[in-house]
């Protein structure tokens, strides 16, 4: 049986998750000393347990916090201790763009797999990131758990915002027996960036846009107006990851009809959750 | 000749440092991704270079800012590579004090050894943190420099705060041709510690009070204050490093004649700097 130590990013995911795994959840103390460290202690006895340290490492206090209860985990001899980060923060620097900038996301996975068995993310920014630990490294997909959010809503076609994504609004497309397309992005120059739509009859038609995160939001907003504006009748959107920067849930939500992010972040548009999928990920772990 | 890599907690010890060593600052581009995450650019080449990545590693956004530097350095393949920790931050949990806790500054050691060949602090509040590294880990003392600040003070005692700080108050005491002294603490009970004086004549005498860091400053007001009741000329107080938890300069400051940290922690009474002792302790690092 798991025992799930939760950081304070992700205690609704531990809940779920818990719940599908039959587990323990241990009780953790979290407080600032008067210096402004962090100071945490899990109060459940973890030796000889199969431990699950379940949180996300983007913001500053949630990445200490994760290390932190990573290393408290480890002192307590867990027989096995397992690093599952729903978001897995910084990954979107998993290589130098520019000589001089930080490999970011190798800084963490190494700092994670100092202390941890296993590390399992779930839909990483890019698999690179992977290659930077030596202990087994899971890429969780939530293809599924999104498109069976949708299972109701006659969806007519799946569109990816580019082709990085179009193998997910493949799967997604086939589970809901439709098809998928995406969109082509061309870059003209360093601040402009032509969208070529697919070449499909949107008038009355329902469509589901997914991609792996929503971050600011701008392509799923331009690419919503176009689509309304050559009839379609529902534009649903979805994404694994809601990070809503810039208050962009607020502005996605005047252009589309209904917006649905999993629980890797914990927000106000969370309606689908991923704990299905790190459920049959963990066991598949197992099996191997 | 050495570049320094400074992080935005240290940009002042590093001018200090930069001058002692003939030594050239690289350029460091900050800012913040939409999302939150931090981002850090080395504009300088570093290739082939001896680099010194200097920075504390006690507020969350120093610490994450810290390891991202230390990376990028390192991504440069530089000659040599060494951590300079001004205040290590997260050294004061040392060890489990109970049971689920974390080991908090072997996290942050092992983070930086991933990428380090040698680590140097700059009076770490315990040298256990030395054997989280297999890298060489130097801890500077900075005993010198304080003493050198109080030469002209007509000091005529030096005491500790506590037994563990006795060693440093002997040392300064030596340099300025005095005595030392310490204070006995003995805990009554979970909230109550008893304050023994040392057997002096304070009547018409100047105190030096040292200490390794100040937080709170509770010990050195309440010290501060029995002394003056016993007839003390002036009270004169230094620490390496300048925490101040609460407010507390300004607490102290209405209790003592004189205040004055170093330059680990940058704040407005941090009149000594310990670039001399981090330039003496590099040159013996290099001799060895």
């Amino acid at each position: 049986m798991y025992i799930i130590v939760p950081s304070s990013s992700s205690m609704k995911l531990t809940s779920s998750l818990a719940s599908k795994l039959n587990a323990e959840i241990a009780n953790v103390t979290r407080k600032r000393f008067p210096d402004g460290e962090m100071y945490v202690r899990i109060e459940t006895d973890l030796k000889d347990r199969d431990v699950i340290v379940l949180g996300n490492t983007s913001h500053d206090s949630d990445l200490i916090e994760y290390l932190l209860l990573l290393n408290a985990a480890y002192e307590e001899k867990p027989a096995t201790l397992n690093a599952v980060i729903p978001y897995f923060g910084y990954a979107r620097q998993h290589m130098r763009y520019n000589p001089g900038e930080p490999v970011s996301s190798k800084v963490f996975t190494r700092a994670i797999e100092n202390f941890a068995d296993s590390i399992m993310a779930v839909e990483i920014h890019d698999e690179e990131t992977l290659k930077f630990s030596a202990k087994p490294f899971t890429n969780v997909k939530v293809y599924d758990s999104i498109a069976d959010y949708h299972k109701n809503h006659d969806i007519d076609y799946v569109i990816s915002p580019d082709d990085g994504g179009y193998e997910r609004a493949k799967s997604i497309a086939k589970y809901l027996k439709v098809d998928a397309y995406y969109i082509e992005k061309k870059r003209i120059d360093s601040r402009t960036v032509e969208m070529k739509m697919p070449d499909i009859d949107s008038r009355n038609r329902n469509i589901l846009i997914v991609d792996d995160m929503i971050s600011t939001g701008g392509t799923v907003i331009k690419a919503s107006r176009i689509l309304k504006d050559s009839g379609a009748k529902k534009i649903y959107v979805s994404a694994v990851h809601g990070v809503f920067s810039l208050n962009s849930a607020a502005n996605i939500m005047e252009n589309v009809d209904d917006l649905s992010v999993s629980d890797t972040i914990e927000t106000s548009y969370s309606r689908i959750t991923v704990s299905n999928d790190i459920k049959n990920a963990l066991e598949k772990k197992i099996k191997v």
